[in-house]
């Protein structure tokens, strides 16, 4: 998909009459800086950001660990990033008569911003190459030692730049599945505050019938400031917002972070992904999501607990559903072999691509018919153990912790490496909210799916079960269960000897499954894992050999610029969609009911700002998830949106990107700063946003 | 896949090299009596049945219009079939201190055989071809005209043919998907009794996780008897059980009532189901099966609610779910492309069949298109509208039936049509038990899904919702509606002129979208239904042409024969299955814990009979939904078997057939013997079936 339009079947024929100048812009890639296509953009647009406009930006691109992007918007350190980036802080700093998630966040001065518990947020400084060296250490040994030997250089090279320095992050990324590793130094920012966050219900109007959807009213937005020592961190050239908003066709880049995209990927691993992957996810993941909304009837403790479970799962089951959606557009795959076929072509008339790469296509297509077998054991007893139940997450922790404990380094699993034991102890003492009628469900669930895909004569099917039900066994946990015991967890982590004998039901279950489990995740790493950074590091090298280095690589939550116009689409189904919506729209939307009813501070709020006032817009950047938090810039480099979502032909922008259909959803900066003084008296925030 | 074998993939790759002899076999076909494949049968196997031999067992072979088949097992009208064809009939039976369903029913004398309420069961007597008499009358008027003027000719011959005797069914059935109409004369039997049943969990011991599974131990057996006059029905020549079952190798067959299969469909519409329907099937259904397990779990009275639907709903996930497995399979799809690119290449050939034909794929094709765009406002507002709730059904029955009423018989919905009124009144009077958990959550769930798939913003979404959530709408509806009355539904019923106006919740919520339903039918209907049915027409009579007339049709629920031998299967997952289960088996099996528990009646039952008595067995036979109930014949014409399932990779049946993996299922007449006499103390039924 590289650089190259395509066309989503009936979809885009419908569309391509009316807008076919779009055809010619394509509009895609998700750019590192330092090799963004600038004569390309130039010759689109006429104009293209040169290496200081780069610099600015990235100095004030920021990324938050926890899977978000943002900016910096003043002097004194304050970022800019998305309502759903920082929910975990509001619900972690609200306590029993301050609902800071229903009821929104604001300090009215400095010494009232709050530490989110955990977030981090990091900004990039340098980046050096280091794919020689990588691979130099990799080609040592056999190929079935390479895994180890890449892994152990890289965390050398990592070690070396950072020095143990906390005020740095530092990190070997591999770009273009294997074509490349760069080591990344960020500056680390552990003291994150926050300064503001409207009511969710602002922030997300329209709920999960929205998402993804457009036209929106969503005020996606939220405040944090970096501090350090205790101080506000001071940056020289922040980011500033334009209250002006954006017009209908102005060039517009979006920096950010995003997460995970997948067009890289062989025919074979898409055919894979298409008719197996993301039909089981799919079918898995509906079946949960019947479950917990039913569960939400069963009252108001329990809609509580099962909240925010639920709203993750909707928004992957839209992801998931939109990517599915994509691949089996006949003419979307289609141009996904014909890439392919120009890569087979020059390995079939190139002797010496042949002996450099061998026929790594037809090695994925052997590795992919093995994944097809392992998977399901590999996701259901090991990565997806438990659903997402706590108890039985940190049951395993704690149980494998006693057991590998006692291994030399090389035999144990990576993750209990006896550097990483620290972080394990870290993780499974942390208080986690241990939610009664959410883990039984999930318990049950997991359960049963576990049974269905690997049938009732499985043998570690037959011994999780024992004589007693899904549901028998769920609240047997629940209920007798001490893992939600912090002192409980010390002790076992303390005490090897005890955990792994203990009879604690959550214990008894992990261990009962433990070398079913292990024996699952062995056969997929050697049989998928392994072969597929193989297979996939010389796909990357031919690529690079037949097509040149003007390429963009896959994201990987590392920082991207996308650029792109305003502009609404032709939708299929809809007909024509404008880029704007307006203040006064949300007013004939609003049924009252959830999700379509205002939050507090908007009832009645319908002339506390001009009816025209740009409240959401869509352009034609290329995002994914991860870019949420993204400022959307102008060519001043000034802040003219605030990108939160995608529509709904988004979804399968992990495969590729359609410039017809495809469009980023942004907060205008007029809602933005409109918002901030006139419903929310915020004026100094305000302020500190523009000037 | 007109009696080739294909091979599915993977799976069969590893199946070949055991089972090749199969491969030459293939099995396949529910071929109808009058074009049974002899000579190829018996060049397959050195026997085949004769003319004789196949009129006896149409004689004996009965299809219960519930959607099963059986068979006449004694001189005085016993019918044997499954458990899951007359659980409807014990459940009915059921009262307080009376679970027929959880004990089973036995019937010590003949007096106590009991008449399942809505039953019927019909027995072929005569075929006619009445092909050219239908398709002249439809080719009086334009195309736009022809369903109706073949509804009219089709309906004509039925009345001159059963010239309204209660005792006969005239149904003009349409074979070959338009290529053959042939008028069908049944004798048909309305006072069916039940005589024997087992529980519910003899019978379906294992339930959703060995459902479609193997091995296998369920009795999923039951017998009714035929009456006329109060008097149970004589038959000359009934089939018997031979008490001593199958071997392994045995040549079986298999007469009964498939009711669909989908074989015939173009490859166009092949892909539709594969990428677009099933899909959505499945996770619509997954959600709703989510919902219903969790709704089990809030206590005894809502698991009660849900039951039958949720075993519905999870029989046809794993249909589905086998179906889409099925197409996505590269090799079993590209034997449908082989299939249907030998047609085209005849139409290409040969001027006289495109001059008769035109281009019916290219025709298909673009009816597949108009389909993706409005099914699914079609299946939400019309076919599926409540999903399931019983309020919201009659509700609308009740408000079409009276604006339909005033209208002239042309103008009407077929089925308000004047001839029909009576049904519909009958059906709508009939005493529903409505659930309230059950229908609460269906509604609120059919309102939440028409939202997502439909967008917030379709004009008949914002009606239905106004300014209210689904779950206050669904209580609402549960709280207040009368629909649950009877004489509320008869004054409704008698007047038109209330029905319209009445403010009964659910009335009024099927009035709001009522004009939207009807909408989305009509494009439906012009766009798909009847396109569609004219170009099938012309596959069907190309196919004749190209291929002759030894073909197979598509199953609908008439009369057919499979041929096939006792086998099992080498499974890609789980190795060789071998094709029997035996008595002993069970007792390991049993976990006391549903749905493995034990019936009350087996609990310490170890020794009633032999360790190795046959239980349940695999043979190749092609059957599908609607064949439960099904004798499993030897060559001598005695019963050793009845058919109640197919394995896991047989729910890909719909759309061809596997001789190396599709299996049907069957209980043993060894087991049906055994159990009737040792565990139920039914000697007297037992010598019924076996003298």
């Amino acid at each position: 998909m590289i650089r190259k339009p395509f066309v989503l079947g009936v979809a885009a024929l419908l569309a391509a009459s009316v807008v076919v100048a779009s055809v010619a812009m394509a509009d895609e890639g998700m750019w590192t800086f330092d090799s963004f296509p600038t004569a390309k953009v130039k010759q689109l647009y006429g104009w293209a950001p040169d290496a200081k406009w780069l610099e600015r930006v990235r100095k004030a691109s920021v990324r938050l660990e926890g899977g978000c992007s943002g900016a910096v918007v003043s002097k004194d350190g304050l970022v800019m990033t998305n309502h759903h980036c920082v929910s975990d802080c509001t619900v972690a700093l609200s306590s029993p008569g301050n609902d800071y998630a229903d009821d929104g966040f604001y300090a009215f001065a400095r010494k009232d911003e709050k530490i989110c518990p955990g977030f981090e947020a990091s900004i990039l400084q340098s980046t050096t190459d280091v794919t020689e060296r990588v691979k130099t250490a990799a080609a040592k040994g056999t190929v079935a030692e390479a895994p180890t030997l890449r892994a152990t250089e890289i965390a050398t090279i990592e070690r070396d730049a950072c020095k143990g320095d906390e005020r740095k992050r530092c990190d070997v990324v591999n770009l273009f599945r294997g074509g490349q590793y760069k080591l990344y130094v960020y500056d680390r920012f552990d003291d994150v505050r926050i300064a503001f966050a409207p009511e969710q219900q602002a922030a997300a109007f329209g709920g999960d019938p929205d998402n993804f959807n457009f036209p929106r009213y969503a005020l996606d937005m939220a405040l944090l400031r970096l501090y350090r020592d205790g101080k506000p961190v001071t940056f020289a050239d922040p980011l500033k917002l334009d209250p002006a908003g954006p017009k209908a066709g102005d060039l517009v880049f979006v920096p950010g972070h995003p997460g995970s995209t997948e067009r890289l990927l062989t025919n074979a691993q898409l055919a894979f992904q298409r008719d197996q992957f993301l039909p089981w996810r799919v079918e898995y993941l509906s079946q949960l999501r019947g479950a917990l909304v039913n569960e939400g009837t069963k009252g108001e403790e329990e809609a509580r607990q099962v909240s925010d479970t639920l709203h993750g799962i909707e928004n992957s089951l839209k992801v998931f559903k939109g990517q599915r959606g994509a691949l089996v557009e006949p003419s979307f795959f289609a141009v996904k072999v014909a890439e392919e076929q120009k890569l087979k072509d020059a390995l079939a008339a190139k002797p010496d691509l042949r002996a450099k790469y061998g026929d790594p296509f037809t090695d994925m297509a052997g590795i992919v018919a093995a994944q097809q077998r392992v998977y399901l054991p590999y996701n259901m007893l090991e990565t997806r153990m438990g659903a997402g139940s706590v108890l039985l997450f940190d049951a395993r922790v704690l149980y494998r912790a006693a057991t590998e404990r006692s291994k030399p380094d090389a035999d144990r699993l990576p993750e209990f490496g006896s550097a990483r034991m620290k972080a394990r102890e870290g993780a499974v003492m942390a208080e986690a909210a241990v939610q009664p009628a959410l883990e039984k469900l999930e318990i049950a669930f997991w359960l049963d799916k576990t049974r269905e895909y690997l049938g009732a004569d499985h043998e570690a099917v037959r011994a999780m079960f024992g004589t007693r039900t899904s549901q028998e066994i769920a609240a047997d946990i629940v209920a007798n269960s001490q893992i939600a015991d912090a002192g409980f967890r010390k002790r076992l982590w303390s005490n090897p000897e005890q955990a792994r004998g203990s009879n604690d039901p959550a214990i008894a279950l992990v261990r009962t499954i433990d070398v079913a489990a292990r024996a699952a995740r062995k056969a997929y790493e050697t049989q998928v894992t392994g072969p597929t950074s193989v297979a996939a590091e010389k796909v990357a090298g031919l690529r690079f050999d037949v097509l040149g280095h003007d390429i963009y690589p896959d994201a990987n939550f590392t920082l991207r610029l996308s650029y792109g116009v305003v502009q609404g689409w032709d939708d299929p189904v809809h007909g024509r969609v404008e880029p704007f919506t307006k203040f006064s729209g949300l007013w004939g939307r609003a049924t009252g009911a959830y999700p379509f009813n205002l939050a507090r501070r908007w009832v009645g709020g319908e002339g506390k700002l001009p009816a025209d006032t740009q409240f959401d817009f869509t352009s034609t950047n290329d995002v994914v998830g991860g870019n949420s938090g993204s400022p959307v810039l102008n060519k001043e480099g000034r802040i003219i949106g605030l990108a939160f979502d995608g529509n709904i032909h988004s979804t399968g922008g992990s495969y590729g990107f359609d410039p017809l259909l495809n469009r980023t959803v942004s907060v205008s900066s007029q809602m933005i700063v409109g918002a901030l003084k006139n419903i929310y008296g915020a004026n100094a925030l305000a302020d500190e946003l523009v000037k």
